[in-house]
């Protein structure tokens, strides 16, 4: 029997995806073989590739001045990826510093350009986002680097920045799919796959064309934005079956209605469980209102001495991997695209009776 | 029905490895969701990640003082991460020319650092392996990196060249794990696994821990051999299922006798197939016998206008994927591990078929 599961990423997949992914695991499409035993640039397998770019094309509607990029390593890698590609050396790049994973992105950022922290949360510690005042950046920056959603923190931006002609960057792990979003205020979007696109180890990058001339040598070819592009992100092997998976969640999102649907229906999830806790008298969740995540929600027990006993007791009835992050403590539900709304309901209900046997 | 599948890679996997994937994809191990929900750092996937790692070293007989990572970024990314780990900037680096895969390792390495060619197969076309003698290595050389198999040229060595102290790097892409080696020989060993190891995706490592050392600061941190060697290669989120998928392949190759049993078998079905070739009258095995590989085939056929057409009729009896790489035509006939000797059999069967009806 499969569990709700509220784990951060690798999360829980779509149920009719993997269904689909297991019955062709063997024979894909009467071939006698295993899509992942597809030659990437066999007719059968570009095939899946297109698809699954025309699919996320249509649910983002991105518009044809920007390239969507399949690659590996992970968000992190994204993290030196960007400036080496978007920065000429030594150029200011301005980053937005909202917690964990804007700090991995300025760190690996720093190794290569000096990186001025325009908007900061710390001071909030972090359970706000900044104000949205357009922020001063340093002359000739190259970019503006922010995490939508802090998968760790539970804070999301309730707004879009402006950064008028200076190309602004978005670190989407955690939320792109989750709802509509208007590609043309961004000149590049990256996202690792494994919240609410697919498997671990798939990158997308969606980038305006214009950004692709300014790479720098040290640049390794398979992180080129240009030269992957130019080669339908091909340049070598990519991760075919993650690929595949991914164009699998793309066509479940589209016969759920499309991103609108699913736009409302994650916010339904969130403010839910948002009410619930806020109203229950025994749980608490600490981010401001304005910046609450719809994807990953914190929240605490009155008593953290009984952290343990939730979790454990939590996975017992069919409700998984409550835990918070190893680095802040606490719970966390992670209720990404996958997660249906009953999987939230039987939270709640979990966490009421809990409440009353213990508060 | 499953067909034979000769492609160079991604190429076929064991069925039996196939077959559990398939039989546990939604609920692995009772825990009511698929491998690739898991979380990395859960007890259940390090479970996994340990298990494989250790099956990897048995195999191999990897030695203690010798680092295995599992990776992303293809063998293509390792092309810069291998002198950015391990090159002094400046420093001269030795590279083997024996092919396509050489050259483009050399080309991505000159990026960083002066390569000086120290081997080369060229004058012979690409058909036969340099002399085995000593190379003269540039003083301070970092080390030196080779193509023990070049998957498009077919052209395999027969011998581990002797470079003294300066440390030897090898892809290892298309032969890793066809037979026993003694890792001891090497500096670096590296391997796309999308061969004889899983799905396109991972990629393998494996260092001697004195190597890891020297990096240059501009290596991204998720290419650094030590950072992802100091979290076990979760630096960050690692592609989970290949890493799962590795694990049941070396599971399998242990539970098919291990590596001895296994390049035996290689071995046989080489020489069959070479044996069938050499003695036909019809088809040419271009390389020359002492530089053949066990893993890819190349051979020609009387008449190269009939390319097309003994590739489709031999898709049609089910041996799927014999078409030469785009880049130099005539067929391949890629053997990994999972190609069982009835599939070499049954394609010769083909072969002299389709001799005696154009031949």
């Amino acid at each position: 029997m499969r569990v709700f599961n509220f784990a951060a990423g690798p999360a829980m997949l779509p149920s009719p995806v993997l269904d689909q992914a297991k019955r062709e695991l063997e024979d894909w499409q009467h071939l006698g073989m295993s899509v992942m035993e597809l030659s990437h640039r066999s007719k059968a397998f570009m095939a899946v590739a297109k698809a699954a770019e025309t699919d996320l094309r249509d649910l983002l509607k991105i518009p044809i001045n920007y390239k969507v990029l399949f690659l590996q390593g992970g968000a992190s890698l994204q993290f030196s990826a960007i400036p080496l590609n978007l920065a000429r050396a030594g150029a200011p790049l301005a980053y937005v510093n909202t917690g964990a994973w804007s700090q991995k992105a300025i760190k690996e950022a720093n190794r290569y350009n000096p990186v001025t922290v325009v908007a900061d949360s710390a001071s909030t510690n972090f359970l706000d986002v900044p104000p949205e005042a357009p922020w001063p950046l340093p002359l000739d920056t190259s970019y503006v680097h922010y995490t939508p959603n802090e998968t760790i923190g539970g804070l999301e931006f309730p707004y879009v920045p402006l950064t008028g002609d200076v190309p602004l960057v978005a670190d989407m792990s955690s939320t792109l799919l989750s709802r509509p979003i208007d590609v043309n205020r961004f000149g590049l979007i990256y996202a690792g796959a494994q919240k609410n696109i697919g498997p671990a180890g798939l990158t997308l990058v969606i980038v305006r064309e214009d950004l692709l001339a300014a790479t720098r040598p040290e640049l390794p070819a398979t992180m080129s934005y240009a030269a992957q592009s130019a080669e339908g992100s091909m340049l070598n092997t990519p991760p075919t079956f993650g690929w595949y998976l991914a164009g699998l969640v793309f066509q479940w999102l589209k016969s759920e209605g499309g991103l609108e649907v699913i736009g409302k229906r994650n916010n339904a999830k969130a403010q839910r469980l948002y009410e619930y806790i806020d109203g229950s008298g025994y749980y608490t969740a600490p981010v401001a209102k304005r910046g609450r995540s719809w994807m990953n929600v914190p929240f605490r027990l009155a008593d953290p001495s009984l952290e343990a006993t939730f979790a454990s007791e939590a996975a017992a009835a069919g409700l998984a991997n409550l835990e918070g992050h190893r680095s802040v403590g606490g719970m966390r539900a992670s209720i990404y695209n996958a997660m249906p709304i009953a999987g939230v309901d039987a939270l709640i209900e979990f966490m009421r009776d809990f409440a009353a046997r213990y508060g």
